[in-house]
Order: structure tokens, then C-alpha cells, then sequence
């Protein structure tokens, strides 16, 4: 195996930290790593216009396979010329595979050897998710960066347990890629990226890691954190999986974090994130600004007339905190607009200050002086 | 009383209907006429940011009385520097005075003579709104247009209430229109609209559309319309009140309509309007086109690639029927968001195509023959 990856360049390594600017090629554009994407699970940012997400910086954003293959389905997806051309949006599209749904719908699906059986969380019909499936449906989505299907455990996790879902994860993973390889997949530019589970135990993190790096995946995820453990465990599982990654390709966290957990983990080397948390807590009057979070519910924001933050400046900036409360307090969709457009920005400020910082050579300190600021309230 | 208005000026009077092309100015900005105003109720035109309201080519919108004086309350809003900048809209604002709610919330409400005591919907709390509080509220809003008070009442109504209702709307009318000229209304270049009511009684209505020409008032509407009646008797209470009314000064009727509707009172004279239809609706689906209304939720438009119209274009028409149906089955927010967008432009689109036939004198036949092809689904 070289050094040398096509789709990933690494501009910089930070000499302090684990920290580093990259830059990831898709056939939709490049991304500037490391960077946060925001999530379109059901083919739309929650409340989000294409216009908006562009205005705010996003760069790749992400869809969810096990929900659009229910509903619309990938077929009709495909049928209306992918996923691109359905939600109107023309930059990158990352899809995971259905595996965290795997963990999020335990009750609903049934794991087996080959695959998992799900019964629809809409309408009780049944599904099967298999390597091939994946594949498939991430082909017909017209994924930029598709995911390989593995077994997300949950935590805590015996060891023996979590043992098998690392052996069935790297099985399916390499089943993921043997059927990419014969339907074309990478010929038509589309990118596997493979998931690297293992709950805590520090060496099933190594040997998942290991077996993955040894399969020619465009990146690597590290799957299993987030589902929760407490946040040292979070890191921790990340550092013990991150020094096993090829260093020459993208590493990627699932479904995280806090903006500290996200700072932290650059520092480890991680280039890529995405979460629900500030689309969903928007929708519930939570916004994040340098100093910590804000509630807007509370009644203390009344009659402030400043907006939510002088430092991060986006549409939102304009109304003042009175207004956008009222707009929460009387359930109003423009406040869940509002609120969501300055959490993403928010997200996609700090990964764009990340970026500034690793290439001026100071990412360390700022790093901590910007988490110390923030948790300090 | 002569026929000099300052604030409106008749551009063109169509010569086979009574149809006519007119600007109102306000104290934000000159409103061309005819013209629909979207309603918003609660400091938010529902769903939509002002930029995009200003993309869609709305030049006027409504704030509710009633609504914003229980919630955030005027004085709040007047301490925010007013709803302009509340809301960030920095175009003309036209307000309800709550009379629509003496309809509405008829079971909160007990009607004296000196106005209307509500018990809030929210919380019960009791509210008092008589002449005097309804201008007092409107001008620490900062409304551009203020709605004197009025009883709005129900349909069917026998004629003793209803001349009653007649009589009281005309004293609280003078009552507002005096309390404004003491309060520095007119001085600050607020415009205060007198309402006249009279249900279906032609000679109630000549009574109270006489009763306030004889008045100063800044402009006129028609009340109690599409309050549950056939469209034949609206139709039968605008062409019977608007010829009482001043011909040099704006006419509104309240609350309506389907877009036929609307074109077929500018041909009696009818200068605005308003109505929740079109927002409301796109909330649940329903779009409008020139060959009438389509619901998106029908099985019909699950596959169909096309945009909702080729010919009202707006930033919504780049999404198929296809992902515009699966948005509102899967409740997404960005389906009310782009539906509402599309309905409100259909509705603002149709006024300019409404203004530009009256310029070019043909609007007698245009309007029928859009009407004919609306209605011919």
C-alpha cells in the first residue's frame, strides 16, 4: 500500500496536535477539511433551503439510506435522476449505510449474518439490508461518499458481543467492496468509506482499524462513539482507533459531537463530522454561541434586543433574541428556521476557524483557549 | 369633501370594469395597487424570511391586533423599537384591530358597548379592547395602516343584530378616529382604514359605507365577507357597498379570497387584499396553478418530475412534484417553507398580472379568461 491517495491531499500537519488541513475530492467538488456536515436525513437540512445551507457555508451534507430507501425509496430517487437533482442541492452527498440504524431501531430489526432485517418504522413493512444492498442503494441515491453497512453495538457492550460485531462489521465491509468493485461503483467516482467499530475495548478499535486500513476504502470512519458513553470514554475510543487509520486518508467521526468534542478531535487527527445536535436543539430554542449555549425559552431573553452572537454574523444576526424567542415560544416554523440557519453556521464557522488556525500553525492553543471560553459559563 | 387623497393616487381606471390601477403611500414605501397582502399573524408571515418575502415581490404585509398584543404585547414590541424592526420587515405593515376576532373567538369574547372584553385563548388572561386600546395598540406597533374597530358579524345574521352591529361599528369608528387625531396618529403618518359591515343587507351596507365616507378616514374596507357565505353573496355585499364608498381613496375587503375571487372584486373596484388561504393551504399540500389547485398529497404526483407550474416561476418551481409531495408526507419543515413560498407568489404574481392588464385596458377579457381556465379542471 502507498502513500498516495487520489481523492485526499493533506495540506498541513499541525506540529503541536494530531490536527490537520486537507482537502477531499468528490465528483460534485472538493471539501476543505477538516470540516462539519450537516444532516438531510429524509432529502432536507430540517428546515433548511439549498440557497440557506449554501449562504451558511456548508460544504457536503448527508443523507440517511435506511430512511429515503423506506421513503421515497431509492428507486424513485433514482428514477428522478439521484438524489442531487431531488433535493436541489449540486455539492457533495455523504450517506451512511443504515448500520447506526442498526442501533437506533433495535427493537425493529433483526441482525443476521448476512444482513439486517428491519420492519419499516413507517408502515411495518419489512426490509433487508445486506452488503449488497447498500451498495445498491447508495449507487441508486448517487452518493458522492457512500458508507459500508456495519453493526453499531451499543454501550456498554460485553466483550464478547462487541468481538462479533467487529468480525461482522469487517466481513460486511469487505462484501461492501467487492460489490462496489463489480457494479462499477468507483468507475463512476463514487467513494466507500469503511467503519471501524469496537465499543471500548481498545484492542478489537486496533484490530478493526487494522483489518480496514488493509482494504483499499477512500476513508475510514470510527463508528460506535456517541451512543452514550461518557465524553473521556468518546475520546478515548477515538485516540485508540485514529493511530490505526491510514494517516494518507480521510478519518471521519459518525454522529457527533459538542463543538469542544469536535475541537478535541481535530486535535486527534479526525477530518470529518456530522451531528443532529444543532439542527435539533435549534428546533427547541437552543443556540450555541462562544460563550455556551443559549436557551431561548428562558425568560431571561425577554426583552434582550441582541441577537444571539456579535462574533458569528449570518442571516439570524439581524433579529434580536426577543424576537427569535417569541417566534420558539409560539411554535412558529420561521424560528425553527432562524435558529437551525445560525446553529449550522455556527458549526461550520468553528470547522472554518479550525481550518485558519492549523494552517497559521496555532491550533493548539486556540483550540483550548476557544473550549475554555465556551466552558467556562 | 373634496377629491384630493394625498396618500392615493388613481393611475388608471379601466373603462369596462371598475377596475383600476392605483399606488398608496406609506410611511415604509409606495404600495402598487391592486394588490395581496400575505398575512402575518404572529410577527412572521408563516414559514417565510423577509428576504424571501421581498424575492416573492410582496410589498405590503398584515400583523394581527389581537395576536400580538397577547403575545409578545405591544408594549414589548414597541420597546423592540416596533413590529418593523421586530420582525425585520422594513416595507409597509398593515394591522388588524381585532374586530375579526369578535367573530372569531365568538365564545372568548363578550361585545359591550364601549368595545370588546377577550379572555386570551393562551391563557386566559382578560383583555379589553375598545376604540381607544385598539389605536393605542396599533401605534405602538408602528402599523403603516391601522384598522379602526369594528363588530364583524356572523353569517347567517338576522337584521336586528346586524343593524346593530352597524350602528355600534359606527360609533367606535368616530371613537378611533378621534382618539387618533388626539394621539398624534395622522402626524406620524399612520393611515387609519374605517371598516364597513352590514352582512346582506344592501341598504345596512349603503348605510355603513355612508356613515364613514362622511368621515376621514385614510382608506375603506368591506367586513364580513368570507365569513361562511356562498361566493355569490359576497360577490352581492362588495358591489353593494363599494359604490358608497369614496372613489379616490383605496378599498380593501377583508379576509378573502380564491384567486377568481380576487379578480372578479378588482373588476368591482377593489383595490386590496388579504387572506390566510394561500399560506395555509401550501401547509397542508395544496398549490395553486393557472389550471386551478393541485394537492400534492395525491398519489398522482408521486413520480412526476415536473415542477408545480412552468409559467409562476419562483425559486420552489426547481424542485419536482416528486420531492415537493415526499417533503409534506414526511412533514418535513422545508415542504411548508417551499409550498408557502410558491402560493404566495401565485397570489402576488396574479396582482401584477392584474395591474399590468388594467394598464394595457384589457382586463375585462384577461380576467375572464383566466378565470375560465382556472375553473375549467
Amino acid at each position: 500500500m502507498t502513500d498516495d491517495c487520489p481523492h485526499f491531499h493533506v495540506l498541513k500537519t499541525d506540529s503541536d496536535t494530531g490536527a490537520r488541513r486537507a482537502r477531499l475530492h468528490t465528483r460534485h467538488g472538493a471539501i476543505e477539511t477538516p470540516i462539519f456536515m450537516p444532516v438531510g436525513t429524509q432529502g432536507t437540512v430540517k428546515a433548511m433551503t439549498p440557497v440557506q445551507l449554501r449562504e451558511i457555508g456548508a460544504q457536503v451534507i448527508l443523507g440517511n439510506t435506511y430512511h429515503l430507501n423506506l421513503r421515497p425509496t431509492s428507486e424513485l430517487i433514482a428514477e428522478l435522476g439521484g438524489l442531487h437533482r431531488f433535493m436541489g442541492w449540486d455539492g457533495p452527498i455523504l450517506t451512511d449505510s443504515g448500520g447506526f440504524q442498526v442501533f437506533s431501531l433495535a427493537k425493529l430489526r433483526k441482525l443476521r449474518d448476512d444482513g439486517v432485517a428491519f420492519q419499516s418504522h413507517l408502515d411495518g413493512k419489512k426490509l433487508f439490508l445486506g452488503p449488497r444492498e447498500v451498495v445498491d442503494i447508495q449507487s441508486r441515491l448517487g452518493s458522492d461518499i457512500a458508507m459500508v453497512l456495519d453493526e453499531c453495538p451499543p454501550w456498554p457492550c460485553e466483550r464478547g458481543p462487541c468481538a462479533e460485531a467487529v468480525a461482522r462489521s469487517a466481513r460486511w465491509a469487505e462484501q461492501c467492496l467487492a460489490h462496489a468493485r463489480d457494479t462499477g461503483f468507483f468507475e463512476r467516482g463514487q467513494l466507500l468509506f469503511g467503519i471501524a467499530q469496537g465499543s471500548t475495548y481498545d484492542d478489537l478499535r486496533r484490530e478493526a482499524a487494522e483489518s480496514l486500513a488493509a482494504l483499499p476504502f477512500s476513508g475510514y470512519a470510527v463508528g460506535g462513539v456517541s451512543v452514550g458513553e461518557p465524553e473521556d470514554e468518546m475520546l478515548k475510543q477515538v485516540a485508540a482507533t485514529i493511530p490505526h487509520l491510514p494517516a494518507h486518508k480521510p478519518r471521519y467521526t459518525m454522529g457527533l459531537g459538542t463543538p469542544p468534542q469536535m475541537l478535541k478531535m481535530i486535535a486527534l487527527g479526525v477530518d470529518m463530522f456530522d451531528c443532529v445536535l444543532p439542527s435539533r436543539v435549534a428546533r427547541h430554542g437552543l443556540v450555541f454561541t462562544p460563550d455556551g449555549p443559549l436557551n431561548l425559552r428562558n425568560a431571561v431573553h425577554t426583552r434582550d434586543p441582541r441577537p444571539i452572537s456579535e462574533e458569528v454574523v449570518n442571516y439570524t444576526t439581524q433579529f434580536s433574541r426577543s424576537y427569535l424567542r417569541h417566534l420558539i415560544q409560539a411554535g412558529e416554523i420561521l424560528g425553527c428556521t432562524l435558529l437551525t440557519l445560525h446553529n449550522l453556521h455556527f458549526y461550520l464557522d468553528l470547522m472554518a476557524q479550525a481550518r485558519a488556525h492549523i494552517e497559521a500553525g496555532d491550533y493548539a492553543s486556540w483550540h483550548r483557549a476557544w473550549c475554555a471560553r465556551y466552558e467556562a459559563q
